[in-house]
C-alpha cells in the first residue's frame, strides 16, 4: 500500500497529536503491543476529523469505517513513554481517504512504527458510501501531501 | 472500602496526571466504558510510582500487584474528552498501600468517577510480600492524606 | 458491598459462561491484568441479559449502565488459560440489580477473582432510570440467590 | 503483502480456533472495532505456537515479535457473535514466518476480515533474530499452504 514517499520520518507528517501511554499497553514482552499501534492510528485520525473537520461521532449522519490497514514496526516503545502520532493524507477520493500515520517517541525524528489505513465515509443509517462532507474534505486537504514532482 | 473523607472533589487529591482518551474507550452506548476507568487508575498510579518512586517495572526486584479495587461512576465521559487522574494515598502499610483515585474531565471540580485500590508489593521471583522500598515509601508519604482531625 | 454469603466458590454461582483469553490480557508481569476482570464481568452479564432476557444493545429503548463495581483478586490467571465466568443476582430492585461474578480457571472450584457490580436500567433517550423490563426481570429472578435462612 | 491465493474463504485455512467476543469489542458504531481484529490475529497465532509448537511465552529463550501486519475488512461483526480464527502459514523462512489469518462468524464460509502478519523469532535476552526452534518449525510446516501448481 505504500506510496512513493516514505512515512518513516517526522518531516513526512503534516500534524501531530500527543498520546499518553497506559500500563496495559505493555504486553508480556515488556513493550507496547503491536495491536495498540492501530488504536493510536484510529485515535489520532478520529480526533483530527472531530476537531478540524467537525465529524460528529455521536449523532452525525455521516461516519467513517476502516476498510483496510497496515503497519510496519521499527523500534519498540513502552509505557510510560510519551508518544506522538503524526498524520497526513496520502490519497483523497470522493468517499474514501488513505491516511499515513507515524508513531514517534516524543521528539524523535524517526518513527517507531508507521502505516496506512483507509476510511470510507458512509451514511450512518443506510451504511452506503457517501461523498466526504465539505468541512471534513477541507480539513483533509490541509494535510494532504504534495504531489510528487516529476 | 471508602474512608472517612470523600474522593469526589478535586481538592481531595494530591497530584494529577493528564490522560488522553482513545477512540475505542467509547463503547456502544457512546461513553467511556466502565472498565476503562480501572485502566486509568492503574496507569496513573504506576506512572507516579515510576516517576516519583523509582519503580522499575521492567527489571526491578520488587513489583506491585492489585489485590482489590472499586469504582463509583457519577458522570459519563467520552472520547475525545481530555481527562485528568487525581491520586492520593489513603492508607500506607508495611507492604501494602491503598490509593484513592479520581477521574476528572480536564479542569472539572467534581470527579466523573472515583475509587480505591490496594497494591501489595512483592518480590518478583518469590511472589512473596516485601516491605515497600524506601524511595517508593517516601513518594507515597508525600501524597498521603492528612489524618482526620478529631 | 459484599453480602452475607461469599462469592469465592463455584457453588455460589447460578450460571457459567466460557471466555477465551487473549494474548494482550497478559500484562508485563505475566498475568491477566486486573482491569481485564471487569471486562469479563461486563461481558458475562451482558451476554446473559441478551441471550436470556432479550436485551437489545443495538436498538432497544432500555439499556443498563454500571454505577459501581468492585473486585477481589485471589489467584493469578494467564493467557492461554481457559476460563469461565459464574454469575448470580445478589439483589434485585425496581430499576437496578446487583450481580455477583466469579472468574474461574476452567473447572476450578475456587474463584481466581470475584466481585460485584450494579446495573441501573435507563431509557436510552432520556437517560432516566426505568423499571427493569419484564423479560429481563424474569431472567434475573432465575439466577437470584436464595434468601439467607435465619 | 497478499500472496497468489486468497484468504477470504474458510477453505483457505488449515486450522481454526474459537474466540469469544467481549462487550467492549463493540465500538461506538456498534461493531467490533477494526483494531480488535489484530488482537484476534495475535491471540490465534500465539495460542497455536504455544499449544502445537511448545512456545513458552513466560520463560522461553526464544520469543516472536510482529514486524508488520495488515488486515482487510469485509463484513462487520458484533458482540455477542461467536467467531473463529483460521490460520495458515504463507511463507516460512529461517527466522521469520508470514501467517494468513481469517476471522469468521462461527460457521461462515466467507471471512469477515482477513490479513497477514510476520513474526520474527528472537533471543529474549539479546533481541537478535534466531532460527525458528525445531518444534515450532514442525508445527508451522503442518499448516503451510501447498505451493502453487505451475
Amino acid at each position: 500500500m505504500a506510496g512513493s514517499r516514505p512515512l518513516a520520518l517526522r518531516d513526512d507528517y503534516a500534524v501531530f497529536q500527543p498520546i499518553t501511554t497506559r500500563w496495559a499497553d505493555n504486553d508480556l514482552y515488556g513493550h507496547i503491543n503491536n495491536v495498540t499501534y492501530y488504536a493510536f492510528f484510529d485515535t489520532a485520525v478520529n480526533r483530527f476529523l472531530i476537531e478540524q473537520g467537525g465529524l460528529d461521532i455521536q449523532n452525525g449522519n455521516v461516519i467513517a469505517y476502516v476498510v483496510n490497514s497496515t503497519c510496519q514496526y521499527r523500534q519498540a516503545l513502552a509505557f510510560p513513554d510519551a508518544i506522538e502520532a503524526g498524520i497526513r493524507v496520502e490519497k483523497l477520493g470522493n468517499s474514501s481517504v488513505t491516511y499515513g500515520v507515524g508513531i514517534f517517541k516524543a521528539g524523535a525524528s524517526e518513527a517507531s512504527a508507521f502505516g496506512e489505513f483507509v476510511h470510507v465515509f458512509v451514511d450512518r443509517q443506510t451504511q452506503k458510501p457517501v461523498a466526504i462532507p465539505t468541512p471534513i474534505r477541507a480539513a483533509l486537504e490541509r494535510i494532504a501531501r504534495a504531489p510528487d514532482a516529476c
